[in-house]
């Protein structure tokens, strides 16, 4: 009997809570941060200011801004204890690891300041989080780290410290954007483990480290890294064709394609291909790009005919453009990360605001009563 | 509009996923793990069993169950980056937030065994937990970390690495059977984290990482910690009917009472009221067990006057069991922690073995369209 009760795998469709944050229009293919339209944001603001909006739910005055990114600023210098627990960890550990590792020892300095205000702490976390990855991403190839800097933007400053040297102006920019877009996204699983969590009364590190955690699974980050392999097995423009035949018959999923949200193309996708567009590009590049829209061409035109919307997500992008910044594929999770740090945020503080505890219930489809036998009567 | 859209707030009663692990009959005020009875468990099996049970779904045959033993033993040793990665941390960090760090960082060692069967490994992170809780308390406390013991069972080798000597048996037994109590309850909030980290595929020390920390939350553990500040403030049996006016008149919640899922007694509070019947106590415990039991009988009543029922849950007498034996309070969510490991792990083998990502929806309460003003512009 309990076998035909009816509930939704996943979760899918149905309503964890009540949001102001963002809202993710599958249908129209918007993306809207407490009511800004992303493709705005990407062209007009800038991750500092963004991350401002999603912790304030509004967009800043000259100097509440100036006052805000003073206060990142403060919290923009490397903890001891993180640099303790990253040189602890084996050699072998993937940066997503680390970062959730050293998001949950921070908890050790700042969790029991109970008199700061919510906001602060989460923005030191904020802070936090490019550090920990570029010291990191320093120490597992055996370079020194490099001390963060006061006079760069949040975006350069990362590039700076995983590079060892400042970025170019259109680099920062080019990062910056990719911050912006990927700062929030509703109820992903990673944003809803930190819901989950937070929902407890637990501190913040627990929730981000938590969130980290789930962003590390292949199903939710790590597309992007799988596109650029693919760039490689194709290799060329005119063998996409070819190669998209073959992927389809062995019903291989096509990394970057498809989002539970979104029927149409993802908003992002089109501000990530713009970018691609945009930058200077080597002849490799442009093969790649060249590739990738014509890849996307052919899959959408193929699964049109079999009457199916499959369109390219975020991730289809995104790899070639972090890799024309000469950015280490081994990084890219974590720069989704590191935006989405702010978004993690942001859903804490909501939920803290009107929180109940979540506790779901199973469909119990066990036994009952079976008879417990001693050891030595057993076969 | 929206607004009127009904939904279940921290999603309660709605139904995640199906499970076999564990039903939790809140009406009848039974628990059963693969459809054992806890009562039954309790009395006559034991942690490395239950913990087998939980893992493959079905009790150990003699041979099954010595193999299994072998296993946990052979992963019965603390790692050098765990210690390091202990050490690393500041000095005033709780040992939930040191567990789940150390969690987290095993991850370097052990989620790249791509080759090794889920079980083996969640069965790693199992014996690990518990002396990572000691090693860590005895690190905080300035004292040498004790090296496990192989000949130890799980509950003796745990007391003896936090007080440094073995334990009475007694103490072992009782130890042993208050972990086999903790070590599965449904979809609570961390089993929940657990399930929704693990559905993005991402590695087992994510998940379990990710569950400690929402147990670190006080509205999910740290009751019984509560309890035994109750207990100071109240002092003597005789006071228990003005202490609880009081309380009541100021609404204060009472630490250990009610549960979302139990309409009644809570199974395991009774099966710890009777082990807390039956230890050896000195006249401050009976005094304590005194106190606690007016303290029911008089709670239960006056909200029954009140036409609600609300009894004791879990967390009720089982500070006061685990003080008895000398425990430190400090360590209270963690034994809860180092049991429920095997529930979690059990919870993560079944989501693999039919996933699909969570992903629920937000009500969307917030505005679109809001049209962006330039810095320059804005007052």
């Amino acid at each position: 009997m309990n076998q035909e009760i009816k509930y939704s795998k996943g979760l899918d469709g149905v309503i964890a809570a009540e949001s102001k944050i963002s809202i993710v229009d599958g249908i129209a293919g918007k993306l809207y941060y407490y009511g800004y339209n992303i493709a705005d944001l990407v062209e007009k603001s800038h991750f500092e200011e963004v991350s401002y909006l999603l912790l304030y739910g509004h967009i800043p005055s000259p100097s509440q801004l100036e006052a805000y990114i003073d206060k990142m600023l403060k919290y923009r210098r490397i903890h001891r204890s993180t640099l303790r627990i990253l040189k602890s960890l084996p050699k072998e550990t993937h940066p997503m690891k680390a970062l959730q590792t050293a998001f949950s020892g921070l908890g050790g300095v700042w969790d029991n300041k109970k008199n700061s205000h919510p906001a602060e702490i989460l923005l030191a976390y904020i802070s936090q989080v490019p550090l920990i990855v570029a010291a990191y991403y320093r120490i597992m190839n055996g370079l020194a780290v490099v001390e963060p800097e006061i006079d760069l933007s949040f975006a350069a400053n990362f590039l700076y410290m995983i590079h060892g040297e400042k970025p170019t102006k259109e680099n920062e920019e080019i990062f910056d954007k990719i911050l912006v877009m990927h700062a929030e996204h509703g109820f992903c699983a990673s944003t809803f483990t930190a819901r989950v969590v937070a929902s407890t009364l637990a501190p913040v590190s627990c929730a981000l480290s938590a969130a980290v955690g789930a962003l590390y699974g292949p199903l939710h980050g790590g597309a992007n890294e799988g596109v650029l392999k693919m760039l490689e097995e194709i290799g060329s423009p005119d063998k996409v064709e070819t190669w998209l035949a073959q992927a389809m018959a062995e019903k291989r999923k096509i990394d970057g394609m498809g989002h539970r949200i979104y029927k149409v193309k993802d908003p992002r996708a089109i501000l990530i291909q713009g970018l691609l567009r945009a930058i200077k590009k080597n002849e490799d590049t442009q093969n790649k790009v060249a590739i990738l829209e014509k890849l996307e061409e052919n899959f959408t035109n193929l699964v049109e005919k079999q009457g199916k919307k499959i369109y390219p997500n975020v991730d289809f992008y995104s790899g070639t453009l972090l890799h024309i910044m000469n950015i280490d594929p081994i990084l890219f999770t974590t720069i989704f990360a590191i935006a989405r740090t702010v978004g993690w945020s942001a859903h804490i503080a909501e939920q803290w605001n009107d929180n109940r505890i979540f506790r779901p219930i199973t469909l119990d489809t066990g036994n009952r009563d079976i008879t417990y036998i001693p050891l030595s009567e057993r076969h």
